[in-house]
């Protein structure tokens, strides 16, 4: 399944996305219904943070398979309902997730990107934290002021979905506890980081966390560790490489961030960056305003952003 | 107010604090009311974090007053209702703030602190991250397994509770933006901190963020820089200090923080902790199987909790 999260008169609204378009869930269903299927009719009224944190996955997959089934096949659904769906390009996307309880990251995760700063790589992964509050939809506005700022960086990166409650969790039995998959753009004010030591303040600053364009389940992915990952500035590429080339894949990532802490459904783990940032170029090519920033992930898609300073 | 979160049969019911008694108050409202008055039943039966989220601050005092009114005294409500009053010694208390969106935490913010390691006070605040899932219940038990960390340290922080989204807020409207103040224990493995250089791990292990035992409200405190704060283990004093002695004072590390990204109703401020944490003794003296440990501030009350090593 890939799924969205549409603004739908100020409502989140679960997406369908096919390849060519995104439905409308709650509404078709509702269409569809009427005040029959109540049960069904009240999972896909829920958003996808409220699903996960209830351990949804399973009835929303029945009540999906069931919707799939009353419209004829969800990804014809536009015909039948073009009210109902919207061109990617212009949908009212939001986060795929609203709201997590947390927002783990991990630095120095390809090797390439520890060789641009010059430092070895690490013996097991570099964690830091983003705040919730910084996410941003998938076109949002990526802003910051100059008088905190002066250095505004991208950061391509592959983001997990936990989908269930994981605790001492080992490598081998990890993709149980992913729900999917979605871009991340982990936007950095550089000064902040360097200059803090501690790295969350610049890795939060309101709408520095790009999260989208919706989430690809971890059935469909089926293997992550192999997906081609980019970042583009105004259409020229700045970042790209393969996530095969991260030094603690995804199954080692959550062993070891579930040794130290519980993994909720709905928490996200931004797996890390490869080289090619605009800080470690010489001369420093960072993100400036009216820019527009792309990461693109094989089989997910690509999250877009323009940049304001102020 | 002072406001506590109950554990009644599974479901979190704020309490009222008295000088002896906290008192279950969704149970007393029903026992009142029956089946009338359901708005202000409804907004009782609400958690403090559902409260702060909906901005029902004023609906809540509301809805307090309306059942004092009714009960002839809060304050005295274990005389007729003796079943709904709880001795603060064995309530089965949560942590008030059941899940924030975020914990920011302030780290070198006393002075002596910053002696006790060598280090210059900083020029700005030192911010870094806690998990929320982190929090742990007052009584409830500090668990690490030795083969994860064998530095485990205390440090008693004075915790600010936001009440309304507060973004580019000026110092001097901070206290607007405050809902009130407990106490924290931001329990520290020292190992994967130093070890780590990003905090946030070392931080936020599962029980390392004991809160409690309940809220005061800003109106109750009155002046939060003017507070003692002690930490006791064993029963033994290991931190004595005064909030008076942070370097950036509480409407200051609102200003500031809140120019970076924006606090939301729950979010926690940790304020930082005085000097006398264990691993900067000589020799250390850390956190053992079987001690108990209490942050104590004034005005507030006495967090205790057990630890439990692996």
């Amino acid at each position: 399944m890939r799924l969205a999260t549409l603004n739908i008169g100020g409502k989140a609204h679960l997406g369908w996305v096919t390849d060519r378009w995104i439905i409308d869930i709650p509404s078709l269903a509702e269409r569809i219904w009427g005040e029959r299927e109540q049960e069904y009719r009240t999972i896909l009224s829920l958003s996808l943070d409220t699903l996960l944190r209830a351990d949804g996955i399973a009835p929303l997959r029945e009540a999906i398979n069931a919707l799939d089934k009353a419209v004829g096949g969800l990804d014809y659904a536009h015909v039948r309902f073009p009210d109902l769906a919207y061109d990617p390009e212009t949908a009212p996307l939001l986060h795929p997730i609203l709201a997590p309880s947390k927002i783990i990251a991990i630095g120095l995760n390809y090797r390439d990107h520890c060789e641009e700063q010059g430092l070895e790589p690490p013996e097991h992964p570099t964690v830091f934290a983003k705040f919730p509050s910084a996410l941003l939809r998938p076109r949002g506005v990526i802003e910051w002021e100059t008088s905190l700022t002066k250095q505004v960086d991208y950061e391509a990166e592959l983001a997990v979905i936990i989908g269930r409650v994981a605790r001492k969790v080992k490598a081998s039995e990890a993709y149980y506890y992913v729900f999917g998959y979605t871009a991340a753009n982990d936007v950095s004010a550089r000064d902040l980081q360097f200059g803090d030591k501690q790295w969350v303040r610049g890795k939060s600053l309101d709408t520095f966390c790009p999260l989208g364009p919706w989430v690809v389940t971890q059935d469909e992915i089926g293997d992550p560790m192999n997906l081609g990952i980019r970042c583009l500035v105004n259409g020229e590429v700045r970042q790209e490489s393969n996530t095969g080339n991260m030094i603690f894949d995804v199954p080692h990532l959550i062993e070891f961030l579930s040794q130290a802490f519980t993994l909720l459904p709905g928490d996200i783990i931004l797996t890390g960056t490869p080289a090619g940032v605009g800080i470690f170029r010489d001369p420093p090519l960072l993100l400036q305003d009216g820019d527009t920033v792309t990461v693109e992930i094989e089989k997910i898609g690509a999250l877009t952003n323009t940049c304001r300073e102020a």
